[in-house]
């Protein structure tokens, strides 16, 4: 099993609060030490840090904590692997480009049969059953849609529904984005807090570091934080409802969809 | 234009001194300012470090230069651009999978109507003429071979045709490695050498920095390092022949195919 964090702004922010909280599980507060990954989007595309190794030990994974990257929209992952050795094709996220876009993917839980699932133009490098699932969703999409869908509708919906039927065998908790929006599918576990004016302080839930947003935001600022658990202890996140999938768009949940 | 960087090796080498030597001209010694690149193999992924800023004076670059990951294959570009403004998108190398395999790309030259080149299962994320004719290449090696080719030599043959067929369009100097080997095309200017052993001191061509090999390498090391210019003042560096491709694999020159 593995932790998910996803953040998703109307304004370029630092994930490095949330990130800080997250890396502790990767190995100190959690079990989860056989790997992290951090992708940032700029733009379409994205930076990606990826490690085999434990978060919270790592010097790479301390410089993107001490130099951070403002962005619109990351994806994390600290994992604890089930299937799968441990190396840098089995760590999340896992990264493709579909209709010149570069898709991010992470995955908490375990899809059963899943090297069983049907592959079209995207083949996973590693051995993990949730990269199949990866390729198996773009490969769904890329069927149904060889050029971009039309509207931001269309493809939170193709996502949902192709995320719903992979999701039936198994736990497929997930994170994905395409630089636009960030996609969360709660299968049994995840939370969200949007976090917006008026900004207050926050406490990780694992260690004793706090932040005043209020010190660092504009009052129009928006920043939607997804978490498999609450990274905070003094802010109230929202848990999923299982096979649901939330959209975030500028800071805002736009709809949440049965999946 | 820009500066290209290979090293393909048959143990896992660290390519900090050559890396250096690039970084310097990343807009201290060259006029390669405009972004930086540096992927670096682990099994047939890799880790990709790029950023739109100088090499020479970026945070980042400096922590890839004093936490040396040791590879088999890397691949490395300063950008001074030509094609597509100053963006990640726009920085190289360039990634993508294929077959289950991580490609990575980069250029030095211009391709002239790149835009018209034909376009399959890959698209480009950003605007310039390389990271279209990547897509190209990709694509038409998806074209000719649904499934992995059988052998090394139908894939080396396959790509030195088509790169050959793209860069009959311009200037298309070019690494491109897929975890396995590595390809260096050269259409006007791109030089390599072996080191192996007896290994000697080397000093880079633009700095007063050296390292003695002998060092720390054993008598079996061996390591391909590909260059647009000779990164050292003292050490024999063979011009490539124009339109011509070498194939390095496990630290040796293969073979040289018409391209």
């Amino acid at each position: 099993m593995c932790e998910l964090l996803g953040m998703e702004c109307n304004v370029p922010t630092d994930i490095t609060f949330s990130f800080a909280g997250l890396s502790g599980r990767g190995g100190r507060h959690g079990p989860h030490a056989h790997g992290w990954g951090l992708a940032l989007y700029d733009g379409n595309v994205a930076h990606v840090f990826r490690e085999p190794a434990p978060a919270c030990v790592s010097p790479l994974a301390s410089f993107v904590r001490d130099h951070p990257i403002k962005t619109l929209l990351a994806i994390a992952h600290v994992r604890r692997k089930t299937r799968g050795k441990i190396s840098l094709a089995n760590t999340h996220p896992f990264v493709r480009e579909l209709w010149g876009r570069t898709f991010v993917f992470a995955h908490n839980g375990t899809v059963k049969r899943a090297a069983e699932l049907a592959l079209g133009g995207f083949r996973p490098m590693g051995q993990t059953d949730s990269e199949h699932a990866f390729c198996a969703l773009l490969s769904a999409l890329q069927h149904d849609f060889p050029a971009p869908p039309s509207s931001r509708d269309q493809l939170a919906a193709a996502i949902a529904s192709h995320a719903g039927r992979i999701g039936k065998q198994g736990t497929f908790n997930l994170l994905l984005g395409d630089g636009d929006q960030l996609f969360a599918r709660c299968s049994t576990k995840l939370h969200y807090l949007i976090r917006k004016a008026p900004f207050r302080k926050a406490t990780l839930a694992d260690e004793d570091v706090s932040v005043d947003f209020a010190a660092m935001t504009t009052p129009r600022d928006r920043v939607a934080v997804v978490a498999t658990s609450p990274l905070t202890r003094d802010e109230t996140w929202i848990a999923g409802e299982p096979d649901t999938m939330w959209v975030f768009r500028r800071g805002k949940l736009i709809e949440t969809l049965a999946s």
